[in-house]
């Protein structure tokens, strides 16, 4: 199995990339670096993780210890919500930059077909999906911005040379994007794991040339500790990746994560422990049967943990769905 | 309860429709103006039926008969997938409003948010599905118009004063269009029954001030005949329908259809048969208790009968989803 995607622009997206949500801004200099030499070379960004600094620690700490250089290293980071007007996209790429310490990315990504109000950099950095954190009852403040007038900024850093592909995220049928772009996106990342398989969508994708990376790729791991997520929704302890774990002498992590690159997928599995890195990315010497894989997939339940539509209205008092 | 939902243009839409899918041409001037003795005024017609120069003959006989006026009268119609190209949708209005023998239109609504290569009204009329049915392999044939295109030329119509209200059908998230149009939709029709209950598009619609109109109301029933449904999956013998039909003293159709515009919707239930027109229209004198409505909603299975991401495989060679 290729280790990479060949992506419409012909760039290489490798496989495996670390995804970079949720990890502790003291951690991540060490854990970007300590992946790097584990044998990653594809970082999974975003301004809203709110750790982009940190991560651009950690590529410098790489780069200088000679572990790669910077060519060899896939770099993704994604626009937030706030800046999806024509004039803030440029600026809002600039930041995220200048944050990671880098001249261009690898891929930037539109984070949400959410538009939400712009709140300056010295305001609130990262600004995260309230308004105002401060009010008496805090929302957000959605606000109608054209998806193309967002994604023709994205192409403008392309001509640019900011940008090497554009995409987006959280988005289902791409078909309006397609009929209306001038340079089509190369990937689509959206949540995709055995409880959540997207057949039609992967299928859509495909015919359309476009690439699909999978957040969270072992399904409710991510959202327990968010209460988005209940521990009986473990995708881990199912017979079926118990079982295939024992027969090839893998952890069940290890069965899900080779499941997801084998559908042509690439995945972003986290982890901030370094003996995980490794675990993670090591998923290339092993395949699963048909019928294991059949198996796996039959697992769907169309269960999206990552859902606006639900948690916007828990946590911000907003009712914003973006899927059916 | 109100018999009609004001819409946003302040126009009154009558809860009950007559649904013209599949009638018969032959029996639709007898059928049509049979409807508007027994009370009907709102007639939901399409370029796709096939059978609108017979829907129009009905409208002229129940005028001429004095059952109602024209300004009494609801018309509905739909732009076939054809003819979403902006040089091609007025003509298509034209095309619908001759062959009703209309001088406007109550709503014209976009079909499906799908946009095929044009078929000149001299090669075909209506077009189908299908750009050369005579094929060896005969496959639809997608072509790459912007939403916003057609809806551009759709405010067009109501500028010239030739439709009163614009919509969408089989939409389902309709926040693009909202940060697009200059005239927002005042309708959207779309599939809803008890085993498709949509209550997230409702809450979308209802606080986005869009009226929401059902087709297929009564489920299955219409999709047996085209092999798109099993007789398993009717509604009209579930245990809550027929328990709270035995209890109103009602057929379990008005147990499902009065769940419905209790739901507040608008509903297009078709039928061929006379009796059953009353029957269709008989739903203003009882109403389900919350428990009954309840449960009845508790049925949602997200069955979608007219799914074009089924069908048009199936039965035009051609993958075309538009539903997650």
């Amino acid at each position: 199995m290729d280790r990479e995607l060949v992506l419409n622009t012909g760039d290489r997206l490798p496989l495996v990339g670390l995804g970079l949500w949720k990890m502790p801004e003291e951690k991540v200099p060490d854990l970007v670096c300590e992946a790097i030499r584990a044998g990653y070379r594809h970082l999974d960004s975003a301004c809203d993780y709110g750790n982009e600094a940190a991560v651009g620690r950690g590529i410098r700490q790489a780069l200088e210890a000679g572990l790669c250089r910077r060519e060899d290293l896939w770099v993704t980071s994604k626009l937030w919500n706030t800046y999806h007007r024509r004039e803030h996209v440029r600026p809002a790429l600039e930041r995220t930059l200048s944050d990671l310490g880098l001249d261009s990315l690898d891929l930037y990504l539109i984070h949400f077909p959410i538009a939400l109000e712009f709140v300056p950099f010295e305001h609130r950095y990262p600004p995260g999906w309230l308004f105002d954190p401060e009010a008496a009852e805090p929302k957000m403040q959605p606000v109608r911005v054209p998806f193309r007038e967002t994604w023709a900024a994205m192409e403008d850093l392309v001509d640019a040379g900011l940008v090497r592909n554009i995409g987006v995220c959280n988005c289902t049928l791409l078909r309006e994007l397609l009929a209306e772009c001038r340079i089509p996106p190369s990937v689509l990342q959206i949540e995709l794991h055995p409880f959540l398989t997207q057949e039609k969508l992967l299928r859509f994708c495909r015919e359309a040339g476009i690439a699909v990376t999978g957040f969270s790729p072992l399904g409710a791991l991510s959202y327990l500790a968010l209460g988005m997520a209940e521990p009986s929704e473990s995708l881990l302890n199912q017979p079926v990746v118990t079982a295939a774990a024992i027969r090839h002498g893998r952890t069940p992590a290890q069965i899900v994560l080779r499941w997801g690159i084998e559908r042509g997928t690439a995945i972003v599995p986290m982890t901030s422990r370094a003996e995980r890195l490794a675990e993670n990315l090591n998923l290339f010497d092993f395949a699963l049967t048909p019928e294991e894989h059949r198996d796996i997939s039959a697992l769907d339940r169309h269960r999206r943990f990552n859902d606006p539509g639900v948690f916007c209205e828990q946590a911000f008092n907003t009712f914003f769905p973006i899927y059916e």
